[in-house]
Order: structure tokens, then C-alpha cells, then sequence
């Protein structure tokens, strides 16, 4: 059921001992998200605790707390358009009694019991902040910075057409309540690995151009990344690259994972939808950035993937 | 001469026939600023001119606005520190006789007769859209464009420690009022050229660390451009990459000019101040941003800049 912002205001208020659960492969997003509401619900006398079930990335880990233990408890889950993108363990846990759903994709399936979606925001931290406030708890510098490395990180720094004069607003409040914005922009963006420029420098060299150069395939290795001594988090920003050659429309990015099945992400420009077009294989997001999954060996899901593609192009 | 900023918007109010400067190799916020100003002061029934004395590279051209022509005139500076940074044709018509410099550089020589500086303003263009709203013009999609993009430009969108809650606010503002902000950033961050990404790969595989991978040495030649169809508009990307290796603090680039002088330019982290290290070769700029030149061969200019650093890492 979908409920208003007064509602999912109460519910944060009147009940106590959360687990927030955030995605699995965490962002900046769900997971400052989820941990800015673990502090904000702390500093109103709660216990609370996030369940993400996979370690941190080594590069958002300074956005982690340590949790509560208890028994039972309220579930929230924070950025998740759907339960198959909870890691296995905490959906097996929590999948089927997600009391309230805090999220950003127009997508959202309506899985929880209540949901409180704002499909115009261009990062779920611009609703928790919107929520921590409305609750009355102090944003100090450090819920603040978990929620500005949200809006920065979901926008490429302010960068896409997802930003509203909104995002601004809330980024000059998160600052003024003393976010340490420079600092989360330099690990996020600024810090690169001579490591990650070997994989973008694979990456760059193995791109293939499709419909006329509108159309960018990006292809990850598990052996690139062992090869450049890389991480799964170190390629979003392969991903944001695809679609930043001149000319390109769609960027796709194929990425092994280790179970042998392929993450597609789709990064796209004004006139090509990345979720509708992720859709036609069981996936979701957002109009510029989206993703869906396959079973089936790269040059297959390739074949599938331009296919689809072709359609819009 | 400084002055408030009351005297300011009553320069601007009172005059007519403005020619408005911007420096050499100009970038968004010079001419962002300029262009802004410039339509403002139309808006007011005024004319006005920009004049920068060089052909606008291509990525910015569309900030361009033809202007009017006109004997005299009330000279106005944009974001310029010091006259020599000004075109040779501009500072000979010019150099001796500017009425008023709107500028956040605090570096600022004090070369026109009165000087309007916020030397904590990320950019300029932050300046120019207060004294406009003073002014009481209306600000239109076409003129928020162009701030817009001065105060994106000069904060790497939003990632530098130089952002205030003031800058986030205008942003708001801006896009509020019709700027195009997802576009300008495609065009400013997300358009890579092939050659563009030819000039990285070979800018990075002939990267140099120096004092335990403290300092990032880059240097671009005219040959390296000219193979990779770069001009000196590409070079600002690389500018920034220099900054961005895991582990560096001062990040500095040797540019070659076509007159066979270096430019270099400094991008610094906290902990070291890149206006002055540059000072010491009569250059100057910003706390994490500043440039200087040298009229040697490259090697000499390196060694020079290097032992500079040593005192200061």
C-alpha cells in the first residue's frame, strides 16, 4: 500500500528496534541512507540496527555504525525497488516482512506492507532527510554526511537530469548542518586507483560502438578486475563512462559477476528510457540509469541486449 | 580601489555602454559571467559588449551572445586577477583603463579603479548573479544557463571544497529559474571525445609520482595535442586527473603553449596551498586551483617547481 508523508512519519515515530535494510552491491545512497536513519532514530531514544548482509565496499565504509541487538523488530528497507535486489541472506530473513518501504524508483513493486515513495527524488536520502527532520531529530555533521553522500553519489555530484533546485536546497542545508562534503567528494569521485585506470584503460580499448556510435558495450572481466587488483566497486564509474563518449546515447555496461551470470547496466541520455528498456528482461531503474540480469554466457546477453536496443534507437 | 557591494550594483545601474572583459583562454565562468552580465544589463536597457580578444573554444561557444557596438564606454572586468591574464589585445585597448573588477579571486592585483571582491565565492558567477538580482533584472532560462555554468565549471560540479551552502542555494535558484542544467553538464563533464580519452591514456602511462606518490607530475606537448586532435580547451580534464590518483596532494601539470612556453597548473588537496607555490613564480590563483608559467624547457621548469614543493611536502 502506498502511504503519504505524514504516514511514514508516524510509523518511524511510534515504533522502535529497526532493521533497515539496504541493497545488496550497498551505493553511497542506500547506504548513508539506511545509517542516517539508524542515527536520526538513535538520537529519538530507539534501538535500530542495518541489515545489509554483504561487507561494506571498502570506500563507503566510513558511512558505517555499529547496530543494536534485539529480537523482532520493525523492518525498513531504505533505497530497494524490489526484494531480488536484497542479498540473499537478508532476503531470505526479511523478504516476506518489510513493514515500510523508503524509496526513490518509480519502479517499486509494492513489496512491503506500507510504502512512502517519492519517484521525482533524485536520491532516497533527499526523503530520509525530509523524514529525520519531520521526526524532530537533530541533523548533526554526521547524519549529514551520510545523507549528502547520497544526493552526491545518486547524482554524479549533481552532475544528472535527476537534480531539482530541491537536491540543491537540501545539499546547502546538509553543508550549513556541517556535511563534510569535499571530503566524501574526494573518495567518491576524485580518488582514483592506478589500479582503476588500468581496468578504464582495458575497458576504454575493448569498447565496441553500435548503431552508428549511438550505442557504447562496455565489457567486465573477473579477470580485469583481478588483473588491476579491482573490486565490483570499482565499476561504476566504468558505467558511468559508457555513456559519456561523444555521440553516445546509450551506454551498456556487461559485468561478470562471481557466479558467472551478467549485471547489465544501462546509463542513457534524453530519448532512450534505461528502465523501460531493461524491463523487456526483468529489470528496473531509473529513465537514465537501470539494470537487469542474465543467466547466459556475454556474447548471448549482448545479442539480446542490442537487440532490444535496436527497437529505440 | 575595493569597494562594497552597494557601489557595485550602483556602477552597473548608473552606467551605459559596457564592455565587458573576460581573460585569455576563457572558461565557464568568464564567460558564463560575462554573457549573463551582459544580457542583464540589456535587459536594463543598456548596451553592452563582452570582448576576450580570442576565438571561445567550441564547448562554450554556446554562451555566446553578439554584442553591440559603441564608441567609449564604462570596462568592466569578470574574473580576472591581474591584467596579464588578460589577451594581449584586449590588455593593450583596455589594460590601463578598467572601471570596475567583479572577481573572487583573492589574489586580485587591484589593477582596475574600483574592485568588487568576494574572494569566498566558488565562482564568479555567484557574484554576478547577486549584483543582477540587485540590479533588479529579470533572470531568464538564457541567463541562468550561463551562471549556471560558471558556478559548475568552477567547482568541478559541485565536488571542490571551495562549495558554500551559498553556491548550492544559487544553483537551486538557477535551476528554478530555467537554467539548463542537465545540459550544460553533459557538455562540460560527460562528452568525451575518442581523442580526448587517446590524450588520458598517454598522459597517464608518462605520469611521474615524486615524493612517495605525494606529488603527480603531468605533462601535455603541443605533438601529444595535435596527434590525439586536442586543443587547449581538452587540457583542463587532464588539469583535474592530476589531482585524483590515489595518494597524491599536489597534483601539477606542464602544459605547453604554442609559443613554446609552459603553463602548469597546480591542483592541491588539503595541506598544501597551490596559490602560494605558484607565487614564488609570480603566478597565482586559489587555494586548491592556481597556475604560473615559464618561458624555459620543460626539465628546467619541472626541477624549479619541484625543489619549490619539497619545502612545502
Amino acid at each position: 500500500m502506498m502511504i503519504d508523508f505524514d504516514r511514514a512519519v508516524s510509523l518511524l515515530r511510534e515504533n522502535d528496534d529497526f532493521i533497515i535494510l539496504t541493497h545488496a552491491n550497498p551505493d553511497g545512497d542506500t547506504l548513508g541512507g539506511g545509517f542516517a536513519l539508524l542515527a536520526a532514530l538513535r538520537k529519538l531514544g530507539k534501538r535500530a540496527r542495518v541489515e545489509c548482509g554483504e561487507p561494506l565496499p571498502e570506500k563507503y565504509r566510513f558511512l558505517e555504525i555499529e547496530g543494536d541487538e534485539f529480537e523482532g523488530g520493525f523492518v525498513v528497507s531504505v533505497d530497494i525497488a524490489d526484494t531480488r535486489l536484497l542479498s540473499d541472506t537478508v532476503r531470505e530473513k526479511y523478504g516476506e516482512r518489510i513493514d515500510l518501504a523508503v524509496d526513490h524508483h518509480s519502479t517499486n513493486r509494492l513489496y512491503a506492507k506500507e510504502t512512502y515513495l517519492e519517484g521525482d527524488s533524485a536520491a532516497v536520502c533527499e526523503v530520509v532527510y525530509l523524514l529525520i527532520k519531520a521526526l524532530g531529530a537533530v541533523i548533526d555533521g554526521e547524519i549529514a554526511t551520510r545523507l549528502y553522500t547520497g544526493c552526491s553519489t545518486d547524482t554524479g555530484c549533481f552532475r544528472y537530469s535527476n537534480v531539482t533546485p530541491r537536491t540543491h536546497t537540501i545539499a546547502a542545508e546538509l553543508i550549513e548542518a556541517g556535511a563534510r562534503h569535499a571530503e566524501v567528494n574526494v573518495l567518491m569521485f576524485e580518488t582514483k586507483k592506478p589500479g582503476f585506470l588500468k581496468l578504464q584503460s582495458l575497458c576504454l580499448s575493448g569498447m565496441e560502438l553500435h548503431f552508428s556510435g549511438k550505442v557504447s558495450v562496455f565489457r567486465i572481466t573477473r579477470e580485469m578486475l583481478a588483473g588491476c587488483s579491482c573490486g565490483d566497486e570499482d565499476c561504476d564509474a566504468i558505467v558511468a563512462l559508457s555513456r559519456q563518449i561523444e555521440g553516445v546515447l546509450v551506454g551498456v555496461t556487461f559485468k561478470e559477476r562471481t557466479d558467472g551470470s551478467i549485471k547489465v547496466s544501462l546509463r542513457t541520455h534524453e530519448g532512450a528510457d534505461a528502465a523501460k528498456i531493461c524491463s523487456a528482461f526483468g529489470g528496473g531503474g531509473h529513465l537514465r540509469a537501470a539494470g537487469c540480469q542474465f543467466e547466459c554466457p556475454f556474447e548471448e546477453a549482448k545479442k539480446q541486449v542490442l537487440a532490444e536496443l535496436e527497437k529505440y534507437i
